[in-house]
């Protein structure tokens, strides 16, 4: 093997081109690896009352550095929903994303329900229930927005990483005291 | 589903622990995720002058919060080497990892010959070259030495996270002042 045969980005697209069809196995480990199931919580002053003019958007994603938007965008073919996005104006990373309840409740949801993760498992369960929940709407209600939300927030490693508590989005759904639930300690960086 | 059944650390480490066997494609996957064919440069001055004292360190490793240590260990029993470490004294993160000559060449690229990376195949490619010039000692001559400096140098995104250029370490090994190569604007932080 000569160094001359593996420099270059040439090379490296042209690998990653020519992927001719991806393993779902491959899939599901590269998803434990790399993949998110998110669900972000979101102030929207449109938004019904009744939830505090909060609202949630779940999204899955797989993030990769640019150079290596080919295997992306066979994500994307290979799931037939998403788009690959840069993860910011100036960022060099890019995320395939699927963030309409259609397709997640009827492309991803399945795919995962027959190829389960490993790592990711517990959080895909979350997901999948909150998914399939707002596709009945029953996050229009505060009662059903409150579960979701709690459900959201037990995922992600308890949603450590929260810029706010749940009590801090709740206080906007509900004009009762709440005492500090078992995931009070969340915070939200999304 | 109840959120009662999805919350608690017990229900991550039982979901991952219930793993019997990875299959291998899963495992590719991961690895082309959260893995990473390493080849570490440190100056040790008992290393032979030839080298100007540096040498080569190849690392296969693969990360993980410390809340997923099982699928670690159970990466470690599928490749029947390697073990799993804190990647620092207080980080929460672990890494399986095997740096062996004898185990990289023996069990970790026969595995990924058998089952191709879909994005670090290149990286890999270089590894599986420097693991088996190591193992026929070419490191140990000046010659050897450089070409699988080079080499090392152009993995990972051609070494731009390198504290140290390709020139200031082949100045430690060579009396000839180089011109820049390729790769010269490699960078390591290893």
């Amino acid at each position: 093997m000569s160094s001359d045969n593996l420099t270059g980005a040439e090379n490296q697209q042209e690998t990653e081109s020519s992927i001719l069809g991806l393993d779902p196995r491959w899939v599901v480990g590269f998803v434990d690896g790399e993949g998110c199931f998110c669900v972000s919580v979101h102030h929207n002053p449109l938004c019904a009352r009744r939830t505090g003019g909060w609202q949630l958007h779940p999204v899955f994603q797989v993030s990769q550095h640019q150079r290596h938007r080919a295997v992306l965008e066979e994500l994307s073919s290979f799931f037939a929903c998403g788009r690959v996005r840069p993860k910011g104006p100036k960022s060099s990373v890019l995320a395939f994303a699927v963030d309409s309840l259609q397709a997640l409740e009827g492309l991803i949801l399945p795919f995962f329900e027959q190829y389960p993760l490993v790592v990711k498992q517990r959080d895909f369960r979350l997901f999948a229930e909150i998914v399939r929940s707002m596709r009945r709407k029953e996050h229009l209600q505060r009662a059903g927005f409150e579960r979701l939300l709690t459900l959201a927030y037990a995922m992600n490693a308890d949603g450590k990483q929260r810029a706010r508590t749940l009590e801090e989005v709740l206080g906007g759904s509900s004009e009762t005291t709440r005492q500090a639930s078992p995931v009070s300690d969340g915070a939200s960086k999304i």
